[in-house]
């Protein structure tokens, strides 16, 4: 047994006695205590309390960690990423800049299929190496567990390869990591005029494969115009279901097509960008047990309408922030710029955004139980902070980066 | 004499033989030299080029640097700031999230009077002591030399105050900084209904005094509905001129009220914001010598549309990017951020972004000839980035810190 007490917290941020998935005006409760100390021990949260009614804490051996006025807050949860890919894409930001149009960016190999071609002639070694570099580079900027999809092999092998990836990066990563399967992120080029041969590779090679490996946690699709039907989702999400594999969708990015009722119907565990939702969607996504996942970044990048968070939140709905890190559309992982442009362009409140970004993050992993707060029993996945005067200033000083530290399952790495 | 050379750096950015201030379309003329080497002597670039035509160096007591592959760019040259204040406002933000009006917020004490309010209420070393500790941080995010305004003092001793922190600054940080007097920055409340009072104040007591102690470089003046008219900016800045201050000034930010015309007039050394341009606003900036400067951190921050960089670069116009940081409309002072901005939000190209934020910041400071670019006899204040494939990928990471080292008269900070 090894015990850590850390002492002068400043502020505790999202302490809570237990857990459930905050909804709608609950998002805005986040319980802060001022000046506390934190025990930890073998990587779990074990007591936490105010510095004037602190045990005495005699136990031999004991490690001390004087926080110095540092506020402590859980690490972010980013539960939409796509950190495994071969290259950047910042010829085509360049290409977009100059007023190229996203058909014209297609035809000189753009897109998701330029990652495709790129991450298919990789070795699964490079993709690895590279990943991992990305995986510490969000864990010192306070990332402590995330998901990871698959989707730019687009063929059995690439596919796999991908996923091969991410169970090492489970294995030798020290934060928790998700695996989806989003084979249906685009059509490959072969299958364009043949949308149901790539369907039926992927329900009855890709995913027997996968599974016969337990090489996913999670399926998803990209429901889009030019992309999957409602209906093509469904088929996909249903075969998953078959090999124990519950939807987390991406959704009216750019047009409602039938996706939230969709995703709904399928009991998804989130439906994730919803950049164009109308007012129905809406009610139906608060009236349900499903997670809306906002991924304000990717609106940012491609200079596109935020989500509507405010009205989502209002209407009752289950509101997480992700990063969405990608080369095309969102290559920020930055899960502390996410709570700012959430705060600043969609009008969360600094409370509403940490919730999201923290504990509701964690459940649209399934790790609610886990992570995502300072409850007894959770992981010490912990960011402490450079002295900051509230919790506001988080969001409030965008530009700056705020985080002293990282504590991982205890220890500072 | 102490020279130290730069061995193995992988893109040398922002090469220039000599430099003059580049308008329009040269603003996008960004020479890279691959694989190169820099030689710096008692703080100064005193030679560069390729690496395989690299003289043998051999003088004794000669310190080696290997750059194992950094990019190496001239320091951001930030010219236009206001980081001598009190105190944060991160409970504005919070309010105007909540959806507060800026009438409401400043019926609650909020705004520049709110700074104006907690800086009078400072003691010149508090406020020096929390200006350099943010002037340490910008250091290292990249900064290279800063001009930095009064304007939260809105009375004679509060502004002298204000002035002599950035004298002080001057004094004791290793890079250049630039005092710009802003008495002229609103209407403190005693003479909300004697504006003529208060611009006798500024040009009959605050001026001399300033000049008498050698304490501004530039003046400026925020020429808005409801803060000072075309004609009072004028009034102000003539004012200042007969004491050796050129101005340099805040206009079109909400509203067109013949700002662009009276600074040229005034041959402004800058002009800038310019959220709000009509078409013969940015063909007369675009004829003239005056620099066009960008703040897009502010409308950022503010949810407001971004200045028309494109058109006005488009036009012929100068333009330089700064942050504007201060704790009510820009609580941020990277410059990394506001070109990933100009790109990201107003379509610069990345190298039209670099130079507006390296060698037109610099001359909108006057200190072209000194900074702004690796130019033999210009300061060696340079940034030294981790490994990036390219000089788009800089903007376009724009939520990571790729800065590995600053170094400011070539030594690393």
């Amino acid at each position: 047994m090894h015990q850590t007490l850390v002492t002068n917290i400043h502020q505790l941020i999202n302490v809570r006695q237990q857990t459930s998935l905050p909804k709608g005006s609950q998002l805005a409760e986040l319980r802060v205590l001022k000046n506390a100390f934190l025990l930890i021990e073998d990587g779990k949260i074990v007591a936490w309390g105010e510095m004037d009614k602190m045990p005495p804490f005699t136990n031999e051996g004991i490690d001390r960690i004087d926080a110095k006025g540092a506020s402590v807050l859980p690490c972010w949860c980013d539960s939409h990423t796509h950190i495994v890919f071969a290259a950047s894409r910042e010829e085509e930001f360049v290409d977009k800049i100059k007023g190229l149009s996203y058909a014209e960016i297609a035809a000189k190999g753009g897109g998701i299929l330029n990652s495709a071609k790129k991450l298919n002639a990789a070795s699964e070694d490079e993709l690895y190496n590279a990943a991992i570099q990305r995986l510490h580079e969000l864990i010192k900027l306070g990332t402590g567990a995330i998901e990871i999809k698959s989707g730019y092999g687009l063929c059995l092998e690439g596919e796999l390869k991908m996923l091969r990836v991410i169970k090492r990066l489970k294995e030798t990563v020290p934060i928790p990591v998700k695996a989806t399967f989003l084979g249906a992120h685009t059509y490959p080029l072969e299958y364009k005029r043949d949308h149901a041969g790539y369907i039926r590779l992927i329900t009855d090679e890709m995913l027997p494969a996968i599974a016969s490996e337990g090489l996913a946690d999670y399926i998803d699709a990209f429901c889009e115009e030019g992309f999957f039907s409602a209906a093509e989702t469904e088929t996909v999400c249903r075969a998953g279901e078959r090999h124990g594999l519950k939807p987390k969708l991406h959704v009216n990015q750019l047009n409602s097509i039938g996706g939230i009722e969709t995703g709904l119907k399928l009991n998804a565990v989130s439906l994730d960008h919803l950049e164009v939702m109308n007012a129905d969607e809406i009610t139906k996504l608060a009236k349900s047990a499903t997670i809306a996942t906002l991924l304000p970044s990717a609106a940012f990048f491609l200079r596109m309408p935020y989500q509507p968070a405010r009205a989502l939140i209002d209407a009752g709905a289950t509101v997480a922030l992700a990063t969405d890190f990608n080369p095309g559309s969102s290559p920020s992982g930055n899960m502390g710029f996410v709570v700012s442009l959430a705060c600043i362009q969609m009008k969360m409140l600094p409370e509403e955004a940490i919730n999201a970004a923290t504990l509701n993050g964690a459940y649209a992993m399934g790790l609610g139980d886990e992570l995502g707060s300072i409850t007894i029993g959770k992981k010490a996945n912990l960011i402490f902070t450079k002295p900051i005067p509230s919790v506001a200033y988080l969001p409030y000083a965008f530009g700056t980066n705020l985080i002293d530290k990282v504590m991982i399952e205890g220890k500072f790495v």
